[in-house]
């Protein structure tokens, strides 16, 4: 019996530019990257989310052919899907978000049927703490692990929820800036400490083309980032890098120092896949041996031997 | 028999300020930040450089103190020495140059001295390309690994001569926006391949706290920065971490990408102690017990067992 990872997290529409060209409405959000990195994993992956009328049906029949559950996946007939527009600039590392529409998810709110409350492992996409808080309590059981991902908004908008939410949760996995922007520290070492003691047990701070690093107590784990020719799109990679977490974890079932450091060179792997081409096209057409191929070339990338 | 190393580099007095504070007229340099994390390694160290009628004998004893070879350093007596004065912002990656006078270096042309003319191994600091090829040229024998540093301003300045230095040498060790300006490529692999191209058998690109890649043929290896609580002063760096390299390959005498390997994580641990006080005040008083434990904390930060 395979373990369920329950994925909750924005179903959208994106227009995206950068410097190798633009999409339009392409279909993006943390859940639809998230569960496409874990479905390459032995598990049953579940999506929570909300689209409008306008959502091609084309698009949701591709997430279900990856065996993703998606009748979690609410349809409101009288809004429209989620929107983002953004630029990447020059140097892929930052962009400017030119629109937001919420839509769909103004009132967003699930209400999980049964099958939905018995995960083994659940993904907290970046969403308002409140709902994230929503979604873990109507669990009939604590899931084995849950990690939480957020964003600048919530650490300024919505500050005393995302407290709470993060005594709940074991991993939260965030950016270098949200880290700083939360802790209020400029060392990624103290802004880790800083969230620690806010509750979370594990760490996981995401650097971009940098890498990423995990602590936990007094440990600290690198993955860096692979260096690849060309980043045609970096939309998606943090929410492939989460879904790969997770997925590995799912599928093993284990909960460990040494088995998150792997799980993170899994997400690292599949991230690195996601960005080299436009939107999902490259995270959707992966094969387990293109990514066993880059996980041993991950491997290489920083091994060696001490001499003392 | 030790081997020995050549250092060739600047020695200056620095004025610095950071976040946590400043200094006035501290010694700096390249050659005395690479010559001092050399020392921790069995070797025979000697500098090239040249000073003015300024400089304070005491700091030139502490060099000697640390059995290192200040015989070519040469004294200028009516000039002054190399003056640097920087102020570094607060993200401690970012630092302006508020002034820099040559003064001693103005008119550098080093003639070796038959005891400096049979390096093992030598390290070109960053300097005028033609000083570089002159000091190599000076050897009796071909040293067996050479390294060389180069910033912007040879690159815009003295391209020709820098792009025949590099035919010359075998590591090359720059960081990364220099690497992209050389190679007018933003991505690092890209840049790493162009500079390959242009002789250097190894590339080492440097990322400031993002630690630091090395490019060999098809191969890439990459060393992350150590994670620290307070960067007081990046000041030497980079210097301590080529004088680790080579002070770690010229006691072993191999030259090979396993060697190079270990030496940058070597190299990596002598910088993370370079940055945690001003100057050179904590590359100077180290232990080897200290980087013992440091590089084993090195290692565990990156290592992790793949299972397929």
């Amino acid at each position: 019996m395979k373990n369920t990872l329950l994925i909750v997290g924005t179903i959208a529409y994106d227009d995206i530019s950068t410097p190798f060209g633009s999409t339009q409405k392409t279909l993006g959000g943390a859940a639809v990257y998230s569960s496409l990195a874990a479905s390459y994993f032995s598990l049953n992956a579940q999506i929570v989310s909300v689209v409008g009328n306008d959502i091609d049906s084309a698009y949701l029949a591709a997430l279900k052919s990856k065996n993703i559950d998606i009748s979690g996946i609410e349809k409101i007939e009288d809004m429209r899907t989620f929107y983002w527009k953004a630029k990447y600039h020059n140097d892929m590392n930052t962009r400017t978000t030119l629109d937001t529409q919420l839509n769909a998810f103004q009132n967003f709110n699930p209400v999980l049927s049964d099958n939905y409350q018995n995960a083994d492992m659940l993904l907290l996409g970046n969403l308002d703490p409140d709902i994230q808080i929503s979604v873990l309590n109507q669990q009939q059981n604590r899931p084995k692990l849950v990690m939480l991902d957020t964003m600048n908004f919530w650490i300024s908008q919505s500050l005393n929820s995302l407290q709470k939410v993060l005594k709940m949760v074991d991993i939260v996995c965030i950016n270098d800036e949200e880290a700083r922007q939360l802790s209020q520290e400029h060392s990624l070492l103290k802004s880790a400490k800083y969230i620690q003691n806010l509750g979370a047990k594990y760490v996981i701070i995401k650097k971009g083309e940098h890498g990423a690093m995990l602590f936990f107590e007094d440990q600290i784990f690198i993955v860096p980032g692979l260096p690849l020719s060309e980043v045609v799109d970096p939309t998606g990679a943090g929410d492939s890098f989460a879904g790969g977490i997770m997925g590995f974890l799912t599928e093993k079932n284990t909960v460990d120092i040494e088995s998150i450091k792997l799980a993170m060179v899994y997400g690292s792997t599949l991230a690195s896949f996601t960005v080299e081409k436009f939107g999902t096209e490259n995270i959707f057409s992966l094969t387990k041996e293109k990514i066993a191929q880059r996980l041993h070339f991950f491997k290489n990338l920083t091994q060696f031997e001490l001499e003392i």
